[in-house]
């Protein structure tokens, strides 16, 4: 049987719509290579500041995970046997839009929602609150923490189950991140997962609608806690060169591949990466825990994501024990450095678009860990990777 | 068979709720004069930000026009034989009030949901953002762009069918502009459309429900793109007086009755007007494409809406090609300076009310094109009309 | 038959929710001492600013009252025989969040939905907007009018009828006001009535579930018009020392106790006070009409609520004609005066709590409001109250 598509909702062709929501083999009469244990389900949250929040439920087999519509495509959390793939935020649930006023907090209302395992910053614009000076115009200049996209919902959502090969099953979400008289952003994201494989695929393309050309910032916050994250946890990664972000950053600079466990009074420090890459223009980081038998391996499309930044947050577990694996097409400074340092990505008008690739694998056993490893040390190739000690330009504004 | 209401709902009498969401002439059986093919449809969107907004689609029979309760009964679009009336905003959907943040992007934020084929810009303040000097308190002062109507909801919306002479459906809604120790403004719009023809009708009263005085700001939006706007379209205006906004719009002044077609660079212009009424004080422009077969007409209350601003925008079809046909209580510019000019209207405190009049007719044949033109000749009379080619006092700040 | 719960709705366990809406006698089968005229009802709000505000309906057989959990579990008013307990807000109906704007009108939004008989200023803040310079971070410093809590909604909200002594019916409703790297407080708010008494127990938990110490704020905001309150009805309190607010209070302090019936153009007047409070650590306020036939009485945990605060708006019926009678942790100055005053009460990490427990009682007879005068006397004793009659530190800023 071909390629099969549902449409979840279109605001555009509502008549389109599908009456299923819980497709499996089953449901849909599809039979997958890779099995037959797949499923995806629809379902909408209830209560409090998750009222009405979409979730679409990936179900591989092996691993889950859990695609939030409303929330910017963003992914919430997965699970694996009986492991969470995530972190425990002080904010505990999925958070509706409506409930986020990204204005506060003198402009980090963004907080008040973030909790996912991988949430977009962007498009227009990522990294701190403040006025862009360099702005074409008020409309666009009064940048909130990491942007608008994590916050827009989706207005089309589609199942796609795909036979070719071990068969995917996937989920596609348009959002669009426009207003009047500036920024026209439409971000196509679909995430797939492959029966009996213990992966998650994610890939976006934004396009630019408006008559004029665009400015994209786009950052990928892929956030982990336990059980890949603990003390002694390690994060594998080719390095070509790194910098910390400021002076917090740099005392840590000796160790800023290893993972403290929970620390009360710890206070973040961030690293900015130039990762090298293999011939396809691919590269791949890893997270393994102390035991070397859990590892979370991120792989992406350097070509269009080429700054990687590193977010170490182990503080208490009750205000969130996390790290943050950060593929982007800048380094979260503020967007006017990013400007300076031609960091911002331009696509032309009516249309010019932008296409990124990213795959999370989970590795639950030591063979599995070793060969990502293995995997990354080839990237990196026998070549010492250059460190700062301090903060350096063009990393860090200095 | 008399007048029959049916209550879509209202929050203050859950109760009296109608079951019917479609009415016509056999869910209803009620026949009118003007024709069997009139209807009335209530609905709710689905997705992205337009989740939850709900649409009243009235139709007359060849004519169909949706209105929005969710947002300050503005009209979205219509539609004539094959043709839509409206433009083509980059911000494709009608978007619900949840998320619109008036105060972002510098208090442009408005901005974020504009699409409409009328909305209003009121009701206690419309025009730039700022903080308004002349404000009885901080609870009043800091003004968004078109103020808060626009992404009001209705709390209570009604279907009434009346056979009185040819007939009309309508659809009434009321909405409160109210807070604590602020304004208390409460708008009941009425948009009806006689069965046959190829009109609409809105008629507002606005109520101050407060135990003082209430300042009053409201101007019709009413925003034309294709097939009414093209190149070589012409606006036919019973000019009195006529005055650019400001150094930008004076640039084509000579050239203010005529349009471009879409345009790269192309930034808007604003022309302020005092128009000539007739004995029942009322006033009337038209809107025709260049081959004079298509026009879009607005005839109005000239005692209640006695500012006309017209908004030239004819930029790329990507960014919003269109025009912008204003009746207003003022000019859209800064609400101290129209305070200043006597043009912030005060309603008496309970119950002190205003109301306006707005009709808008669509011509799809030369005769008709030519009939609406003779029709402000007449009222335009011989007098020529004077032209300032200078922003000038009082119509703006100079 | 033993106690029963019945789960409406827990974001955290979607599976453990019971069918009823609707609670009485038959639905449940609990037959309850005091009567069987109890019932609950949860239902929600439909039209405008209110769409998908959810009510429960407490009844106790003479009196119902109506919690509001998409308010921060709010009272929104209550009635007893024919008669309204709550006040004429020129904001009409329940405000669902979404439709506020905490941060706008320059920081006092929250008036956009303040109609409660009962809301809760705090929890991390209360008082006037700002900014708040001895906060910790940017993430905790602006503040807005009064704080976040009564425009958050109950993520969990359970019933329960309890059949111990004359029997409770009672509501359960968990709030979460957090972020990450700021506040994680937690309210879990008990409503209930006892069948047969015209009474309402309110008992709040707020614990810290952070890793660091965290501040609160909590003020009762309880609110009450006609037929408390009128020309010559008095506020009876066991007061031990009374300050005027500001300059305006102290224009009327020697009539503070006593009440004018709508004014035009009257400003509002505040007064601190000191109570006195029995061997309970309780203490009682009691608000009677002029006929000394209907009074509304407050009593609570002076231990954990040791500040009073009368509000006096004895303005236009159309503007808002209520007094606030007003238990709380501080009063309601901005916060760093409170935090200098040692009135900001810090809760240790990892689950410190602060209970606070409050009991409305409605008298509708001279010998039920007789007593209650009675039950203040005792506890004001013989000795006479401080009266400042300017205002005075450390109760405002001088």
């Amino acid at each position: 049987m071909p390629t099969r598509s549902y449409i979840i909702y279109d605001a555009d062709q509502p008549q389109a719509v599908s009456d299923l929501t819980h497709f499996d083999q089953r449901s849909t009469g599809q039979t997958l290579a890779g099995g037959d244990d797949w499923s995806i389900d629809f379902r909408k949250l209830r209560g409090g500041t998750s009222e009405g929040v979409e979730v679409v439920d990936l179900c591989s087999g092996p691993l889950t995970v859990s695609v939030l519509p409303t929330r910017g495509m963003g992914l919430w959390r997965g699970s694996i046997q009986d492991e969470w793939i995530g972190w425990d935020s002080p904010v505990w649930r999925p958070v509706h839009p409506q409930f986020v006023n990204l204005a506060a907090r003198n402009g980090l209302g963004w907080l008040d929602g973030f909790n996912e395992l991988l949430c977009r910053c962007g498009l227009s614009f990522n990294g701190p609150p403040g006025i862009d000076e360099g702005a074409k115009s008020p409309i666009e200049s009064q940048l909130t923490l990491h942007g608008l996209i994590a916050n827009k919902p989706a207005h089309s959502l589609e199942v796609t189950i795909d036979d070719a090969g071990e068969g995917r099953v996937a989920v596609t979400g348009v959002i669009d991140e426009a207003t009047v008289f500036g920024p026209q952003l439409r971000l196509t994201s679909t995430v797939s997962v492959i029966p009996g494989r213990q992966e998650i695929e994610i890939e976006d393309t934004i396009e630019n609608l408006a008559g004029s050309e665009a400015e994209l910032e786009l950052l990928y916050h892929i956030n982990v806690g336990r059980p890949f994250l603990g003390a002694g946890s390690r994060l594998c990664a080719p390095v070509g060169e790194i910098a910390p972000r400021d002076g917090r950053a740099a005392e840590g600079i000796d160790e800023w591949d290893t993972y403290l466990g929970p620390t009360t009074g710890y206070s973040e420090q961030a690293y900015f990466m130039d990762l090298r890459n293999n011939p396809d223009r691919e590269t791949s980081v890893l997270l393994a825990n102390a035991a070397g038998d859990r590892g979370f391996r991120v792989r992406w499309s350097a070509a269009t994501l080429p700054c990687f930044t590193v977010w170490k947050c182990t503080q208490d577990e009750a205000d969130g024990y996390v790290t943050g694996l950060e593929p982007g097409t800048n380094y979260p400074n503020f967007k006017s450095f990013e400007r300076d340092q031609g960091r911002v990505r331009r696509l032309s008008p009516g249309g010019g678009s932008y296409t990124t690739s990213i795959s999370i694998g989970i590795c639950t056993t030591t063979a599995a860990v070793d060969a990502e490893r293995a995997a990354i040390a080839a990237i990196a190739g026998d070549k010492s990777p250059v460190i700062h000690t301090v903060p350096t330009h063009p990393y860090s504004p200095v």
